[in-house]
């Protein structure tokens, strides 16, 4: 089914998907250990096993995601609804963590992020920070806003900061300028919102940070989800929390 | 110098050293992943650079430990003070956290290990306990064994289980027959201790499980440190706890 997968099984953690050729599965293990904050691994495959034995036993990555895209030598290629015909076998997947497991828990406390009263998707931007490099991975950081008021912000902080497996909490909170956003009411990626006088950003490493990585690397293959259309997995948001009170 | 690094920098991370071939490299990263706690990955070299950038910046992995240990198929060939002329320029180095990190807290809680009181190695055991695989990498958990009185069990889990970075807490406490362990008296490596009547024995994984996983796995190359002669660190132990009220 081509549908975003946003709402789909709800409580169950949400990956990104990350599928590369084995060759270059060292240098992109190690920079999401070098960068956690917008690539929380949350598993790895086997070399030509589809399968995230901890995350989402049974499922086979090639076919159980809505939408995929394909890209070749860094460029997006195509979109489709299935990859067996392209994955090669020895290819590596690789799960990361994304925001859906804390915007819920973020709503239910009276904290929801605006683009989710909007309906729309988060305004994401490009940044000025550089990533950690590894081998031919590195970049620049691409981060998620979502607008609060002064008084929210620690509340905010706390309950993204126990969920390290999915962003974990801000990488910084205020003036845009100190991260290379010049216009944060004009979003690289995503939706704009509104914006209040009163309202302080507050900024997330995005999961769209791995992806230009890889555009960057030109990989002669790589298999991704879809923006939207994610790995839905067996394990639930609270599993993911840390030093949780009320898991 | 060829000394062992136990009292050396004291309060500074150590560390065990892994150097594999880059084709290795995916498969033994999986394979700490999946195995934290025999395998707490706390760096990774880029491929061919000789340099663990976060944990030891400055420090050639090839020359600055004060003992190696050179295998060839699994097999240990041969220990020498210093591998550059046998290091292969595609290899990736991994730092693994060390139980050091909390023995010291251990002995300033009035919790000393027995066998620091005995001056000893501390008794290690191979279990039956079979580890996550991935790949070429696989085999069976290490441990090692301190023995502890049961009023002091609460405390010693607490403050080991503060350093994931450093193998965390116990893995098994009490019955050794229930992890495999027939004689908790004859250790497989390092020295035996006493144990008195009301000692209650308490397991840690321990960081000999990757290098058997290496003796089977069969590279045609890998480089560790040798037992004792460990790669220090510029990190100090304090920065590896979490959640702890002393860091």
């Amino acid at each position: 089914m081509r549908t975003q997968t946003s709402g789909t099984a709800p409580g169950f953690v949400q990956a990104n998907l990350v599928i590369l050729p084995r060759t270059y599965a060292s240098d992109f293990l190690t920079f999401c250990l070098r960068n956690p904050k917008p690539c929380p691994l949350l598993d790895v495959t086997d070399a030509g096993c589809p399968e995230f034995k901890q995350m989402a036993p049974g499922a086979d990555i090639r076919t159980d995601l809505p939408l995929y895209r394909i890209w070749r030598d860094g460029k997006l290629e195509r979109e489709t609804e299935r990859v067996d015909d392209t994955y090669e076998n020895d290819m590596v997947g690789f799960a990361l963590g994304c925001s859906f497991s804390w915007e819920d828990v973020l709503k239910d406390r009276g904290l929801a992020p605006r683009h989710m009263l909007n309906n729309t998707n988060v305004p994401m931007f490009r940044t000025s920070v550089e990533n950690e490099t590894a081998g031919v991975f590195g970049g620049r950081l691409v981060v998620s806003m979502r607008p609060y008021k002064s008084s929210e912000i620690d509340d905010v902080v706390a309950i993204t900061s126990s969920y390290p497996g999915a962003h974990g909490g801000p990488v910084h909170v205020g003036d845009p300028s100190e991260i290379g956003i010049l216009d944060v009411r004009d979003p690289d990626f995503g939706d704009a919102v509104s914006i209040e006088p009163d309202d302080v950003p507050v900024f997330w490493a995005c999961g769209v940070t791995p992806q230009l990585a890889i555009e960057s690397a030109r990989p002669h293959l790589a298999i991704t989800h879809s923006p939207g259309h994610m790995l839905v997995c067996d394990v639930l948001n609270s599993e993911l929390q840390v030093n949780g009170s009320d898991g």
